[in-house]
Parts: structure tokens; sequence; C-alpha cells
């Protein structure tokens, strides 16, 4: 496959993280930054306004492992999916994509919630603020958060034997709070557990 | 928020998938695109081989639905994300990002493994492919599916109460993928289920 590079040798580069989907950064790389991306497996691209090469993270540390990396269609644009070593953006945020210019009101569900969620319940634990069903949770401890996961597995059932879809949406999406809280009392990472999904994938 | 526009009066355009975060495809907007996109809530396009303004799928009936608009640090660069009405590349795939290049193996585990298990979960239920354990499960029907379920919670609680995070990793993997069977044989949609989670988000 031949990258084919823009009139002043580039070709942008979208970096995606790689566990969460998550859109990082809209770069560029030049010929030597490509390979010197798969030479080394982290992050180089080739800064417009400084016309260098540029290790991403030299300076601050937050570099980038690349995990997989695709061209698309006519080959001149790629994606990066990377396992960053700490923020992405020159201002901390995790993604330079942080400045919401619209974002339409809807229940639709999407993945990234999982992670929103899987970090909110992370949070609870340290700071345990007051009136939040999760700190109640922690604080009861595993017994009643083990309880809850069995009670809601039970209510997935009922739920679906009644073939009652509004129902069951409702107790399955408690089902995966719930697992989520007693992951996060296990110290297990929810990455750990997608993995096992991952390398199953082949044998359902 | 001023958008930065390039000397061709043009700004980079990702666009990725709202629910599965996929990306589809990098294109690139004029400011007469960016409004359009706006004002009409679907995508719109500049098309530098054609230079012209382009509504995509207006050819195909692919429109993208935009339920999210996020422009980065300095402005020079937007997020699109959006409800696709069929594939986004004219080769038809789902994203024009399907040349891999590189792939590290490994075991790391990440967000869309999900969306990939439901897919094949769901052509499994139609295929019933020979000695495909998703098949037996969907001919046993409903009853074994929903012990299944109970039986997975059950084995994470006992994994939990012994502290063994290996075992726990392999029990929460099998609840998850038993779920997956269950909302399939349902007919309920596994993002209708997570948008109940991102309904509720700030309640945990």
């Amino acid at each position: 496959m031949t990258i084919k590079y823009d009139a002043q040798g580039l070709i942008p580069t979208i970096i995606q993280h790689a566990q969460t989907k998550e859109v990082l950064t809209l770069a560029y790389m030049n010929e030597e930054a490509y390979n010197k991306t798969c030479s080394t497996g982290e992050t180089w691209l080739y800064s417009r306004s400084r016309q260098e090469l540029w290790h991403k993270g030299a300076t601050s540390g937050h570099t980038q492992q690349v995990m997989a990396i695709r061209l698309d269609c006519d080959a001149d644009a790629i994606v990066l999916e990377v396992l960053p070593n700490g923020p992405a953006c020159h201002t901390g945020a995790t993604s330079c994509f942080h400045k919401e210019v619209l974002k339409k009101p809807s229940d639709l569900g999407s993945l990234d919630i999982l992670d929103q969620l899987k970090q909110v319940i992370a949070t609870r634990e340290v700071e345990l603020p007051k009136d939040a069903y999760t700190t109640y949770l922690f604080n009861e401890g595993i017994d009643k958060i083990s309880k809850k996961v069995g009670e809601e597995a039970t209510e997935v059932v009922i739920a679906a034997k009644n073939r009652d879809a509004e129902e069951l949406k409702w107790e399955a999406a408690d089902l995966i709070y719930h697992l989520l809280v007693l992951l996060q009392e296990q110290k297990l990472d929810l990455y750990d557990v997608l993995g096992v999904l991952q390398k199953r994938h082949d044998k359902h």
C-alpha cells in the first residue's frame, strides 16, 4: 500500500485512543515521521508550525504507544490507534477536541458511556460524596454489591421471561452498572474483562 | 468560537460514528458546508476533487445525522459525531479506514469489542452455524440463556468473594457475553440499554 502524501509531503493523521475510541488529535506526518512511527512503535509527527519532526511526548512525557495503523480507501489519511501515556492536548485535556459546538440532546446510547461510568464510579469510591447511591454501595461493601449483582441478574431474567423489553432495558442497565461497581471494588479494570472477550472472539 | 479555515478556506473534518465511536471518514468543510451542516443537521462537505459543495449521501442515500460537533484546541479541525444511514465509504465499507497497515497483537480490551460481539451474535442467530456455542444457546432458547445469565452472575459473586481477580475477569466476561445473547434473543438493542445508563449518568 503506497501512502499518498499531499503537495507538502504530509498526510493528515487522526490519533484515536485504542481502548475508549475517543478521537484525541488531528495532526500530520511526513514520510520520515511515518517511518519513525513504524520503527519505534510510538507516535511521531511533523509539526507544520515549527516545521520539524516531532516525537509526541518527548518533552511532556506523554508519549503514545501505537497499537494499530489504518489507511483510508484512497490512502491519503491515516488513523493511529494509540495507548496514550497522558493527555493528548497541550491544555492538559485528554483530547484536543474538547470544544463542544453542538450536542444534540438524545437518549442515544453509545459505548463510551461505559468508560465515563467507570470513571465516575472510581471517583465516587475515593470521594464518597454524600447522597450518591454509589457511595452507599461502597460503604456497605462487597456483600451488598454482590447481592445487587445477583438481584439485577434475576430481574433481567424475569423481564426476559415476561418479554417486557422496556423493563429489560432498565434491568440490564442496572446489572451493568452494579457489575462496574463490583469491578471497581475488586480493582479489576473493565478493559481487562473486555480483553477476555476479545481473545475469545472467534470461539463464540 | 471562530473556526480557523486554512488558506483554501477549508477545515479538516473527522467523521465519527456517534454510537460505536468508529472513525468513518476524514473529509473537508468550507464555511458554506459548515453552515449547511448546522442548519440541516446532516453532514455537508466540500469535495476538493470535484471542487463543489457535497451533501453526503445525496446520491447514495447514505446521509448522516449529526449528533455532536466538537472543535479542537486551536479551532482548525472538527469532529462530527454522526448516525450514518449506511456505509460511509464509497466501497461499501462501514468506514473509509479499512486498510489495516499494522495491528499489534495484544489482549488489550477496547469498547468496540462489545459492538463486534453484538454483531457476531446477531449473525449466529440467523445463520446458526454448527458447533458454535452461540448457536447452541439460540437452539435451546430463552430458558437456557436465562439460566446461564444467572449462573454467570453467581460465578462473578463467588470470584469476587474469593478476591480472585483472574477468575473474576473470566466470569465477568462470561456474564457480559450471555447478557448480549439474551438481549439479542429479546430483540433489545445494546445501545438502548446504554442509553438508559447515559440518561441516569448524573444520578449515580
